[in-house]
């Protein structure tokens, strides 16, 4: 049988064109003994992607040349030879951008709850929403009445981090770009305030929605946005950073004001994160997530592109902040 | 009674040179009630003091225009208004840059053991050492095994931070200038390694000096070694970050590599802080580096100038580079 696959035909310089991703038809064996065959349905795409299309020393191993790209997706299991899994299984995991594929059973999640569109085990109930749930209250820690800032604050980590700030009881300002996602951030989202980076005033526009300071800034892009929150730290202030999309499609090393003498100033924090290091309380988040998602506490927004074709152009949108929510790519109708 | 004072005459661009210095003399009072009057004996000159001679929001307040400037002193009771202070006690505190001051007595520390010489109060038993104490053992929590690495490691701060490390069982690396600073911090402080940063094989020596990676990293100096030393951080690495002397005289704000990805890189944490943040632990800090003193666990280098008026110079040394170890300024004989 054969079946479609993305593979990375070269390294890229900046954002990703599209001669960067090489489509190829493979053929595909039924499954071996513990593996089950997976049919994808959603493939994500995530801003940490870009750090492994370079060749570079980072904290995940690089995408290998002519090797297919990889990330979380939401499958059907088709066949399986392992235990605990069956036809019709609904199942998330690291698998290949590839329609099918073969996967040892011991890498692959079973989804019980199918109640809620699948897609969500890409964005709150996937990767982002522990990403957000554990950046936040284990680094940020925000007390109630405290301000926290994030960034990136539309996306399905940013969303999800404010929510989680409201439920404790903080006031919760966005950064995002663009009147329509920074209305729904205070209408839909129930933020205290938001403001627009792209707007030409936004330092002044920041330094009057943080009238009182900012305790937690949740970092997930860097660059000049964080310059600006910086300004505004109040003594002992946390900054989980998550990420620094603003830099990722830089060919050189960006360069800003130097952080000590700021952290210095308001004795700050500063941590980075990847989800993978709190793995040991996975299983705690996902139930309190599910539960403030059922309760619509949490609300989410996805943006879903359709067609195996369009990841590449999904996974630009990243970075170009044309996506609007969660990007997601549906890339088959078997749901 | 007349007495002399040194005032900020204007603040300085860059460097301050002597101009900004003004010499007064002025007339001094017998002491009110509750207050006792001290003729300075040693006068600290410390790096943090370079940021009040600014005009600039921090966190403490700027030293004003013809205003004395002020710091850490150790001096003898010529006369005392208040209970538990008799002539002859030797008292510590932050006083003005004068030889004879009436200061209110709860501002003043009474020094208990007076067999040490007296200007450690100003080192090893005083500031210094308390900032290096509660920056390593509070951020840092350096583990057995691990590799320490200190900027201006032969200073104040660092040379006490080196040896708490050696002391809890780390590996430790000093970053100094010059030969005869590093040849100081392996043969006389017992560190593992030192690296010369005016050297123009840094790099490549600091990159031989830490095969295992760098653990902690305590920060007194930032900028390009700063830069260099982050390059080695290990997954989970703790950086508190104390001083950034590399940039204090700068006239606009000092740009380097964003640090967002670095601390994502190696999930590192970074915590800026001033020792008044640790000041519930004062007590049983100062007892422990005590003993450790006491034990010859703990060695000081000080650097002592003589003469009132030499005060400006010994604070330039500072950021020259010209000093070796603790600088302070012995401004009586009457010891």
């Amino acid at each position: 049988m054969n079946t479609e696959q993305i593979v990375l035909a070269k390294r890229p310089e900046g954002i990703p064109s599209d001669e960067i991703f090489k489509y190829e038809t493979v053929e595909i064996d039924m499954p071996k003994k513990d593996e089950i065959q997976v049919e994808a349905l959603y493939i994500s795409v995530d801003p940490y992607m870009r750090g492994r299309m370079d060749d570079s020393d980072s904290y995940i191993t690089p995408f290998q040349i002519d090797e297919p790209l990889s990330g979380h997706v939401v499958g059907k299991v088709i066949a399986s030879e392992a235990d605990g899994f069956d036809k019709g299984d609904i199942v998330t995991g690291q698998f290949p951008w590839q329609k099918l594929s073969n996967v040892p059973a011991k890498h692959v999640i079973k989804v019980s709850n199918t109640d809620v569109p699948l897609h969500l085990y890409l964005s709150v109930l996937g990767m982002p929403g522990q990403t957000a749930y554990h950046g936040l209250l284990k680094i940020g820690q925000p007390k109630e009445g405290e301000t926290v800032v994030v960034s990136a604050a539309s996306g399905a980590v940013g969303s999800v981090v404010g929510q989680i700030a409201k439920l404790k009881g903080a006031y919760v300002v966005g950064i995002a770009g663009g009147p329509e996602k920074t209305t729904y951030l205070t209408e839909t989202l129930g933020f205290d305030a938001s403001v627009n980076y792209k707007a030409d005033d936004f330092s002044e526009q920041l330094a009057k929605a943080v009238p009182n300071g900012v305790d937690v800034y949740f970092e997930n892009v860097g660059g000049l946005i964080a310059d600006e929150v910086m300004k505004h730290l109040n003594q002992f202030a946390r900054i989980p950073v998550c990420g620094a999309i603003s830099g990722y499609n830089d060919t050189t090393i960006e360069h800003g004001p130097r952080i000590q003498p700021i952290l210095i100033k308001s004795q700050a924090l500063m941590k980075g994160f990847i989800v993978a290091n709190y793995a040991d309380d996975f299983a705690n988040a996902s139930k309190q997530l599910a539960q403030w998602v059922q309760e619509d506490k949490i609300k989410t927004k996805t943006s879903v592109m359709n067609g195996f074709e369009h990841i590449p152009e999904a996974f630009r949108n990243l970075f170009t902040g044309d996506n609007f929510g969660k990007q997601v790519v549906q890339v088959s109708d078997n749901i």
